[in-house]
């Protein structure tokens, strides 16, 4: 191990207080992008743009593929709408949808805590196999760690991912261009809610279930719609705006419509009761997509089609950025801007 | 969720007494064996023929490929030779390696534990990266999770990787034939003892360094020198001894020669002192390599040019079934049973 400095940063690592991991390290906002920025891509020398994307791209034998992993550590286990096990698998899924791969072949990973009721694994097993089902991809390959008492927390799950780009399309951040719609494509907010609820054991007038779904079948449609799909993102840790922040370009800025965003009422409500801001709350079911202004009726329409994304809608544009890179026009005209939050508004909500 | 039986299994899950998970199921012996045969490979629909491989080969456009995945928990994080950012990466090349192809490209996910210094992540880090530069490999995709403090211990690290088969040989353990020599790349037990030495703060006369290493460049010369390869398998949690009676078919025995195992003194006489087996003891950088008699002191040669594997030797040889599947012939000439144990010696080796 080489001394002093090891990455030969041009300057050394900014601490801005935090010497030691905090939660909103892994919550998808700020903290956890200076992570990357300032440790993972440098160290291992990885273009911040490439990892803008969910997944690596990569081509093997003239065939491009995208490669994802994810962990999750999901608390609780199981929540309305489905369970770690499910959530694994929509996960990695996703990712791999959102580089527009069809997703073929995942790996699951479990770390397990010793005491953990063979019950349990056994009902996590089944949902993961049945939600690789569901959504069409192989579990090929596996691991089973077990660690102390103390030393984890029930089950937690890795997946990684391979999917296969059949198509000629260049579906990444980079293509993002000015006059851009940005459709998203479903109500946001439900995930993180649903796990909220489950977790502090409240109940509201109506059960909220998360949004977990696999997402592969509508970028098929949009992509076979003949679309000029410039950009997909799933909304997950951070939900809507930590994800446009994410996407926001030096030179583009996101204006959204905040009357546009569909927000299922007893979400918004619950959102409001616990003082969460619905465009933060993860989703684990629902992403955006950017498409020339020309084509976004008729993507919207297409994507209609598909039962997973009945209530999509242009809820936004790509403009030229003048001040922050995420804007909001409310209900009543003015445009507040959507800050990246230090950390994800839950922790450990997939 | 379907009720009941969700497996459908033919007979209930049997549960031997453990209805919780025991550290015993990560150890790479009995218990972890089980796991696989009665839950995951029924649940996933793998064919148990496919996992007793250490990568899934898939195929994309007419290219071979390996995938795999694999989680790192070891404890501590540092240890004479290596660390777990090392380790992560060399673990997963190695399962690459095992399978015939040349390890490409990585995935690189943290579990931290909320409150580990952000020095230790960077070492670890660091380390990680130069692991993959040596070992060939690019780290294209990662992911990072928080969990709270007293749910994790520090970080654990999930790698998965691809590589690509560039040659035409199978290497898999069906094609393990009556008569085959077996190789093993050079001297067992050091990984497990080094650990242990750590762990438990002892010091031996000499210091012994895990013998943790990227194993594709010897199986790259072993299959460039024309040897019909017919099955390769590191010899990680469990060692030697489970490795071979995960392989052993059947109707098909391992018949190894103790003084032939090469073992280095001071690593036996820790060993001994401490009780283990040193042939049940973690390796991380040693296989073995299956090969047709006639063809094995020419790869036994080939082996030996390469600096990882200078102590290559023969150890043992493939034979007809007549008791048990593994057995040990002691310098004295009896043979004794190496049987499966329950879970590997010390856990939290990997």
């Amino acid at each position: 191990m080489s001394e002093g400095n090891p990455l030969n940063l041009s300057c050394p690592l900014p601490r801005n207080r935090h010497n030691h991991v905090l939660m909103a390290h892994g919550g998808g906002g700020a903290l956890m992008q200076k992570l990357l920025h300032e440790l993972f891509f440098p160290a291992f020398k990885m273009q911040a743009g490439s990892l803008a994307h969910d997944a690596a791209v990569i081509e093997i034998g003239g065939q491009r593929i995208a490669f994802t992993t994810d962990s999750f550590v999901v608390k609780p286990l199981r929540f309305p709408g489905g369970d770690i096990g499910s959530l694994a698998v929509h996960g990695t899924v996703n990712d791999l949808a959102m580089a527009g791969a069809q997703p073929q072949w995942i790996s699951a990973a479990y770390i397990l805590e010793e005491g953990f009721p063979i019950d349990e694994l056994e009902t996590v097993t089944v949902s993961m196999a049945a939600a690789a089902k569901d959504a069409g991809v192989t579990i090929v390959t596996g691991d089973t760690k077990v660690v102390d008492q103390g030393k984890g927390d029930g089950v937690y799950i890795n997946t990684a991912g391979i999917g296969v780009i059949a198509h000629d399309l260049v579906i990444a951040p980079h293509r993002i261009a000015e006059g851009d719609a940005v459709i998203v494509s479903g109500d946001v907010a439900r995930h993180g809610m649903a796990i909220m609820a489950s977790r502090e054991g409240l109940e509201f007038e109506s059960a909220i279930e998360s949004d977990s779904a696999p997402l592969a079948s509508p970028v098929q449609d949009l992509v076979e719609s003949g679309a000029d799909v410039h950009c997909l993102r799933d909304l997950t840790r951070g939900g809507l705006a930590s994800a446009m922040n994410e996407l926001a370009r030096e030179e583009l800025a996101i204006m959204l419509e905040e009357a546009a965003i569909p927000v299922r009422e007893d979400v918004r409500g619950a959102c409001e009761m616990l003082g969460f801001d619905p465009l933060y709350v993860a989703n684990e079911g629902r992403f955006v997509a950017f498409v020339p202004a020309a084509e976004a009726e008729k993507a919207v329409e297409v994507l209609r089609g598909n039962p997973l994304c009945a209530d999509a809608a242009i809820v936004g544009e790509v403009v030229k950025r003048e001040t922050a890179p995420v804007l909001l026009r409310t209900s009543v005209g003015a445009a507040r801007i959507l800050d990246l939050l230090s950390g994800e508004q839950l922790p450990r909500i997939c």
